[in-house]
């Protein structure tokens, strides 16, 4: 393992100054996808809200979950969804990232971030819940089911893809978006942002199509 | 709505061939963390998955979690885990990413991934499972609980972190890691993997240091 490196156990992490601690754990569960949740109150009034929990359940039927941290005073979003069963997911990219990270900070339920952050809310396919204007990939999602997670008190949030709204040429061949083309961002921890660029891509793995990954790694020994 | 755009609604995700639907839905979610999973079964036969589904949980107690698809003959790393409790996650960096996306291949359970792949499995700290030695973020987890998502049959297993191992210099001064540093990769749909860049880093968001969003974009209008 390269050195020096840092060996931290579960009683350091406990140790850890709050902010500190939140930061790195946050860290380390690797680069996470950046996303708005759009929703409306029964009484019409919209809210969007940064999330970087997000996450692929399934392709049939196409579900996304996202986690609910625990319910407070605030947690609109979550209050919104049982209310009236639907929220979109719009892809977060580079030249809403600003807006888009200060739908975090605690604004009441009579504010929407929309206007507070300058995004516009966007209203298609007769969808219940608002879309975000400028974001280039944005997904509408019905309501299925909530899953309390006991031991912190989370909430797991599971929603159905009913709409997809999205350029055309970010649709690849096989079915793939282009998320560099869109300039989609990713998030570390709680207040970093990453750009990101098409690194590879890879045929389907089996085990009769194996790189010769030895004489990759001896040809790049031999390079030393 | 930028156009020329695409609409796309659940009858139509419904009818896509299957490839093609879980190339889309896989990237919906946005960009995913890139991670390895080692464990070892009851009788020491190791094990090494790449997975795109884990994510933060919560900092205190520190849980990850990751999503376990519809169990079948494979699933070896469930398997591995309910037998022994213990199982490691790795960061995927840029020098791994070839050989980490085929560990997905379908192995039988007496093949181990770590030499299929060309990767070393590594013992630190008498933790039972092993860590992949070439990747620079690697955490040790104790398995805490499954929880079966009826709804598609998956399983969102949920562990604690015990250790975790990192060149001393990623750790920023706040907890933060640098993933740019590190290369990280993150990965979208099923088989494409991009690089990051940083992009931003914003200070903490309360309702009273929002940037003057509507002035910049005022600006940005009249620039153009």
């Amino acid at each position: 393992m390269q050195r020096p490196y840092k060996h931290i156990d579960a009683t350091e992490i406990q140790g850890f100054e709050k902010v500190f601690r939140a930061n790195l754990i946050n860290s380390l569960s690797g680069l996470k996808p950046a996303n708005l949740i759009g929703t409306t109150s029964q009484d019409g009034q919209t809210n969007l809200a940064i999330f970087s929990s997000v996450i692929h359940l399934g392709a049939d039927p196409a579900l996304l979950g996202f986690i609910q941290r625990p319910l407070g005073e605030q947690s609109h979003t979550y209050k919104n969804i049982k209310e009236t069963g639907y929220y979109t997911i719009n892809h977060i990219q580079e030249h809403i990232v600003e807006q888009a990270h200060y739908t975090a900070a605690r604004f009441s339920r009579e504010e929407s971030e929309f206007e507070a952050c300058c995004l516009t809310p966007e209203y298609l396919a007769q969808f219940h819940a608002p879309f975000v204007q400028e974001s280039l990939v944005k997904i509408g999602m019905r309501f299925k089911q909530e899953i309390p997670l006991t031991i912190n008190n989370t909430i797991l949030m599971i929603g159905q893809i009913e709409h997809v709204f999205l350029p055309e040429h970010v649709v690849l061949d096989k079915g793939n978006l282009a998320l560099d083309e869109t300039a989609a961002v990713c998030v570390s921890g709680l207040d970093t942002y990453y750009r990101v660029s098409k690194l590879a891509q890879f045929p389907y793995s089996k085990t009769t199509n194996l790189p010769n990954f030895s004489q990759k790694s001896d040809r790049n020994s031999s390079k030393r």
